[in-house]
């Protein structure tokens, strides 16, 4: 059976459940849902994942949605067809992955989506009418730092991998949020020899994987 | 060997951590981290997370953060000590809880949360001398309402509770979200009949470990 995996490019958790499953034995196919233009809140997309957003999958009758859970579903499902690296099966190298797993929501993606939506998007959505205030635009870059000080400093402070001695889900994730802001032009590793290490080690690691996902959000930022 | 708690009752997930402790057979003692007072910032602390939040727990030699980490360590390494219920072996059923736990961080805990930051700790912590902006409270509100609105339409459509058909971490953890928007006199449930049921069939069903842990919230709200 092949799994169908929803995702829209552009869109951070989709590059990283696209990333993983590349380097898994995992059968699958993409289905291109276009955020931008609306895709997601079609009532088919509903039936996949009443929260309609994308990443989402359909795995023979079951479909859920929510990348970190996606990748626990596929990981336990298909266990043999996932180097144990990616999602460690020992307890507590898997609590460590868990932990930055819990942690990304408000962590990287946090801090990185935030002021793509005030810089980015909120342009894009308004034809060029609207942009973020000055007032949002500081909060979302004291919480950029603060959040990106906590990689720096507690997850690569010893460590070449977010969580653990080798690659793993949790590297994907983080890397995906941190190259959606090259779009416009903002090196969020600037000051942070240890994350920019980071961001270098991943994309040599899985490359050409790496820049073949990353292609729309490399276009984006040309055309920008 | 019994499992160190680190937990201020007046953090949202450290409730919801240790009302699903007290619903299992796991061995636990509690140690109080005064968040207002610093306690997390210490460095003794910093030796249990890196992260310096709580809730986090001690077991043995091993140390981590993240609620929902350490709920999914906890529930397996103490499996034959936690009703099934609670965080379900099945892989569908465990896959619906997990992609609640995702939605939650950026969901419910991100909608209510932000509100009360603005509405009470900003205040709180300035001594009353700064307060949010308009601007600001009118997007949390904003957001607070988009989040609440995928409970009502989305987790509880049709169903009893936000995950499956019986009480899990999912519903614990959104609660005790919930409940803290009490301290201000915030209903977050009104004009949403689905989700408001919900809340009373987790405190009716919990109690008296309900009460029991939001005494700390409830004293907070009557001194306010
Ligand atoms: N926590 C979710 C986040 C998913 C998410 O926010 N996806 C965005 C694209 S990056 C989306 O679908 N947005 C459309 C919408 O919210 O309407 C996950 O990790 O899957
Ligand atoms: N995602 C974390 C959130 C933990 C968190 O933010 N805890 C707050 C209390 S509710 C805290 O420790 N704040 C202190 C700080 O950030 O300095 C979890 O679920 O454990």
């Amino acid at each position: 059976m092949v799994v169908k995996v929803y995702v829209d490019y552009r869109s951070q958790p989709c590059r990283a459940l696209v990333l993983f499953l590349k380097n898994t034995k995992i059968p699958f196919e993409i289905e291109t849902i276009d955020v931008i233009k609306g895709d997601n809140r079609k009532p088919e997309f509903g039936k996949v994942t009443p929260l309609q957003t994308v990443p989402a999958i359909q795995d023979g009758d079951f479909s859920m949605g929510e990348t970190v859970a996606i990748i626990r579903y596929l990981a336990t499902k298909y266990a043999d067809l996932v180097p144990d690296h990616w999602y460690p099966k020992d307890l507590k190298k898997r609590a460590r992955v868990d932990e930055y797993m819990a942690f990304h929501h408000t962590g990287t993606r946090g801090g990185c989506c935030d002021i793509f939506v005030s810089e980015v998007l909120i342009p894009l959505f308004s034809g060029g009418k609207q942009h973020a205030s000055e007032e949002r635009l500081k909060r979302d870059e004291e919480n950029l730092t603060k959040q990106l000080d906590k990689l720096e400093n507690a997850f690569l402070q010893d460590n070449d991998w977010l969580a653990g001695d080798d690659i793993s889900v949790a590297d994907v994730l983080a890397v995906s949020e941190i190259m959606e802001n090259t779009v416009n032009g903002r090196d969020v590793t600037e000051g942070r020899p240890k994350l920019r290490a980071f961001v270098d080690r991943v994309k040599n690691r899985l490359n050409p994987a790496f820049d073949e996902v990353h292609e729309a959000v490399d276009a984006w930022r040309d055309s920008y």
